[in-house]
């Protein structure tokens, strides 16, 4: 989210209004990451958790509970729930995928090793269901299990897929769910859930979450092919170099004539990547005006988002949602 | 545990006794790691749910509900849970260890690769998480997510401890109850929890389990340097050749000279083993009669697990968990 508005951004909007809340969240997540056993716990996540995330998913569950007139204390314990779900992942994911850099920094697990990955992981994970049994609430417990459950499915699911021709939409859906979507629309879920409201009203909020995490994943995986690397701290062609199959190769193989179908087996599936074959993809791309479609379903999307809260009671923060799944789309708009 | 018995072996007779219902549970097991999306997960994880474990872990739990006349169907659940989450930390303890065996065959980390070891553990936690919140009860997911912080915070100590001459007794005991006793303690915790006992029995299940565990990991470390390979599946000497600072040697260490001191450095704290070192640990190791003490020690555990459940109500499987604690320590009595 590079681009600058005159006005307030939309996640600033919110992180203004939920201010005191994300300090108590802050304060809750330094305390819980503690280990008195083992010091080397916090030093890992500090790396992560202080690395200036904008605690976008921590702020869907305040930003719910907000908007649904919850008054408890709850909303604070599932948003350091969802970030530590979310932090966990992200260790993880330095793991498998031996990337080197993260939001611009080195990964845990250069710093530190794949041991300390894996396990302070499943100890921010184990953190996370601590914190979430506090609520009381098994309806939370039940939902963030099924989230948890989704996400490492997603995850795997994306190992056997990421270079498959036979990957379709229908598959990268399922993947985005998992990668992204499924812990935006648990966070959002949840505050409703703890504000105790009607469920058509949960039901809206699942469907915001969802759809504005499915938004943000593919417009992560457009700019991948025509971002430019300042705004993304990633450089173009990424996702080609390192043969993911995304919506926008996913869009071009189903229009592919024959020839163009060698081509992509080629790079994607036997990794056989030649001089020029990035640019013969953005040509492919363009041809089949796979990007354009692309973005108008990242668009879509977006719009699912807006219109899923629309039926939720007038609230400040409901027109900051509705601004903030705008905004996901913005870089592409 | 590779001695014949004339009499069925203690963790044997439980198996008869509790037959029906590891039969439910392995077939519980099966429906739950199944995966509509991800067809590698099931893959992934038969080959260390199917290898011929005992089921020692689930076995605590359908023994401590039985011995407290549970008659609900929940056991079978935990006793799921438990072994999923067992399963889980096996799997990340493979890509950890980068250990080539695993009872004898290979890991999943080089039958498939870290990226699915990582992952299906992650999977598997959910899906065990999922389990307890059907059981309905909060105290149970207590319980459980409170052990699975203890393992990993446990495996995280044991990274920077294993190699350390400062690690102590105490340390190694908290090293231990997250490897191995964590998740025995919970395991018959849970057992008495469903079945609704007063809390004085509970206490005396979670006790059992802890000293059980403890037991059962020392003679394990002990074993390392005594046993015979054909019996563990193991070499002699493969903790030394790690550089593992386990018992036995944290007690030689705590009696060293100062030239043993400088012995222990060089082999276990900087890893420069020679010809003829793993000789002179085991020659250390008898001056000091540390492994004569270790011995001790698993002894004195293995009569804590038999007391604990002394003052439990008179019950055949409270005999044969008595017996299980003797048979733990029989390998090296």
């Amino acid at each position: 989210m590079g681009l600058d508005h005159a006005v307030t951004k939309p996640h600033e909007a919110l992180a203004q209004h939920l201010a005191g809340k994300l300090d108590d969240v802050n304060i809750l997540i330094r305390d819980r990451m503690a280990s008195r056993h083992a010091p080397r716990i916090p030093e890992v996540t500090a790396h992560l958790v202080e690395a200036g995330g904008k605690r976008l998913r921590p702020m869907m569950t305040l930003a719910a509970a907000d908007m649904c007139g919850y008054d408890g204390a709850f909303d604070v314990h599932l948003a350091a729930t969802v970030e530590f779900i979310h932090t966990a992942t992200l260790l993880h994911d330095d793991v498998v995928d031996e990337s080197a850099q993260r939001r611009g920094r080195p990964t845990a697990n250069l710093l530190w090793d794949n041991k300390s990955s894996v396990l302070v992981g499943d100890y921010l994970f184990a953190r996370a269901f601590q914190l979430m049994v506090e609520t009381g609430s098994l309806r939370v417990l039940d939902i963030l299990s099924n989230a948890s459950a989704t996400i490492a499915e997603g995850e795997v699911l994306q190992l056997s897929a990421a270079r498959d021709l036979r990957t379709d939409e229908d598959i990268y859906l399922q993947v985005v769910r998992g990668k992204t979507a499924a812990l935006f629309s648990a966070a959002t879920e949840v505050g409703g859930v703890i504000a105790g409201v009607p469920e058509a009203q949960i039901n809206a909020l699942f469907d915001y979450g969802d759809a504005l995490g499915i938004a943000f994943q593919i417009v992560d995986d457009l700019l991948d092919y025509q971002g430019e690397s300042k705004a993304t701290g990633k450089n173009v062609g990424d996702d080609f170099r390192e043969r993911k199959l995304t919506l926008p190769v996913i869009k071009a193989v189903a229009a592919a004539s024959e020839d163009e179908r060698a081509f992509w087996k080629r790079t994607i599936e036997k990794g056989d990547q030649r001089e020029g074959d990035l640019e013969e993809a953005l040509r492919l791309l363009d041809l089949h005006g796979a990007l354009e479609q692309t973005r108008q379903d990242a668009l879509g999307w977006a719009a699912r988002a807006r219109d899923a809260i629309t039926s939720l009671p007038a609230h400040p923060v409901r027109d900051m949602l509705s601004d903030l799944s705008d905004y996901v789309v913005a870089r592409v708009n």
